[in-house]
């Protein structure tokens, strides 16, 4: 028997795109009044072709959005302090409104030390721990920016989260942990499930929604979908295949990004809106 | 049929009085290589008999450990800026190692504000955002005390956190919380429950290690204890009632604290013991 899907497609690009336009407003209205456009810098370490690429595709949105971007590229044989040097500098410039360090920055590299050299108002990006425990304890702060573009997707189709189960698949430090934050923040059950957990098919049938974001591709069976539910795929494997499996999965849930289309796009959006917030506490509310 | 009880106690009260022995050595240590002893300011605000009750004991536990204590009582009506500058004042006074401010402090009090006057490295009580995000990363910093106590029980009793399934009852800053962390931080699975959580029960029988951190005494029925499961029980009742019902759970459980003399003392032990590692990277190493 074959059975056709049945989820609604969650369309991240076409939020992102209204997202981006207002962005866009807010960019042309603080321009206006004082005669700054928000400024983000991007910080690449090296020449890692898939970094190279996310850097200028934020470049490129940026510019579309009105936001300059100011851009430093370090050589892979950067260190610690250097890094660290550079970072710091341009959370002194009060030209600069946000800062991105694009990761990852090599593995010789203390890549924390890096990400908390960048001052908690110009974390856009949302990787210090101070944005995490802002996330964490729901204080003012900016998100990270892939777990604030989930949030800001399950908002806009009327997702409930209070009291549902939401099992998070991955804890990275920049995406997995913050989202189980915010999830938990908005009254979720929140589970962190992860590599070592012992039973992750077990897990997933009982999320209410699945938000999967290991980057290992196909990793979730579409077949351990609980029928109803609402799944989030921030996977990024090569070629754009994310962690579920999205024809069986579609089947069952309620609600499916796409891969690509749904989580990707959503990120770059609450970068650039961040930037603009930013720039908006520095230079004087409208 | 009646059902003997199978679980063995987890001994709070015995562990930390090793705990606090050994405490005791590293500030005799201390005393004779520097001539100082470390010190614990506490902060009280209001006369919440309760709160009296704890800041005393913690008082007097520092006093049996040789750690010195400086008391600050602020009157219920104290104002936040008040408050804050109280605490910031003991986070820059060289003689000051720890610094603990009594929970609650009272509703027309920004609580927050005052716990982040407390500097990072006096954090002993780890109630900071600081402190919060080091647990969430796994970077070195102060713990919560509750869950550092928790963890070095489960530690003790040999209980292997990597893979099984560890859900926190409660969400609290300074418990629910920051215990998530730490137990994901060792490679459990963490599912975090609270007043909002549809089924309960259902994520209860689910626990390989239970910890129930609510207030709210005998939330959890005996008979969702999922046979030879960990129960931590951070209850923290009047009358000193867990929240979890004890006999039954007794019958099903492999490892359970009793309430009192589980968790409670652990609490006081790692605050004693981290406001010693305060006072030694304050006056350096042996």
């Amino acid at each position: 028997m074959t059975r056709t899907p049945t989820a609604r497609l969650m369309d991240g690009a076409g939020l992102a795109r209204r997202v981006n336009a207002a962005t866009a407003s807010a960019v042309e209205e603080i321009r206006r009044r004082t005669g700054t456009a928000p400024c983000l810098a991007t910080v690449l370490v090296g020449e890692d072709p898939a970094s190279v690429t996310y850097v200028r595709m934020k470049q490129t949105r940026c510019a579309k959005a009105g936001i300059r971007s100011r851009h430093i590229a370090l050589p892979a044989s950067v260190g610690t302090g250097e890094l660290v040097e550079a970072v710091a500098a341009l959370s002194h410039d009060p030209e600069v409104h946000g800062i991105l360090l694009q990761h990852p920055v090599g593995p010789h590299i203390d890549e924390r030390a890096a990400f908390e050299a960048i001052a908690p108002d110009k974390d856009v990006d949302g990787v210090t721990t101070h944005s995490f425990a802002a996330m964490g304890f729901g204080l003012p702060g900016f998100v990270s920016c892939t777990p604030g573009g989930i949030l800001r997707l399950l908002d806009e189709y009327g997702v409930d989260l209070a009291g549902r189960h939401a099992v998070v698949v991955g804890r990275s430090a920049i995406l997995g942990r913050p989202a189980g934050m915010l999830l938990l923040g908005r009254d979720a059950t929140v589970t962190y499930a992860h590599s070592r957990t012992a039973d992750l098919p077990a897990l997933v049938r009982e999320a209410d929604v699945l938000v999967a974001a290991t980057g290992r591709p196909g990793l979730i069976r579409g077949a351990d979908i609980k029928p109803g539910a609402v799944v989030v795929d921030a996977g990024y494997g090569p070629g754009n295949v994310g962690d579920v499996e999205f024809g069986a999965a579609a089947e069952r849930a309620s609600l499916i990004t796409p891969v690509p289309g749904g989580v990707g796009p959503m990120t770059i959006a609450v970068l650039l809106a961040q930037t603009v917030e930013a720039a908006r506490r520095r230079l004087g509310p409208a």
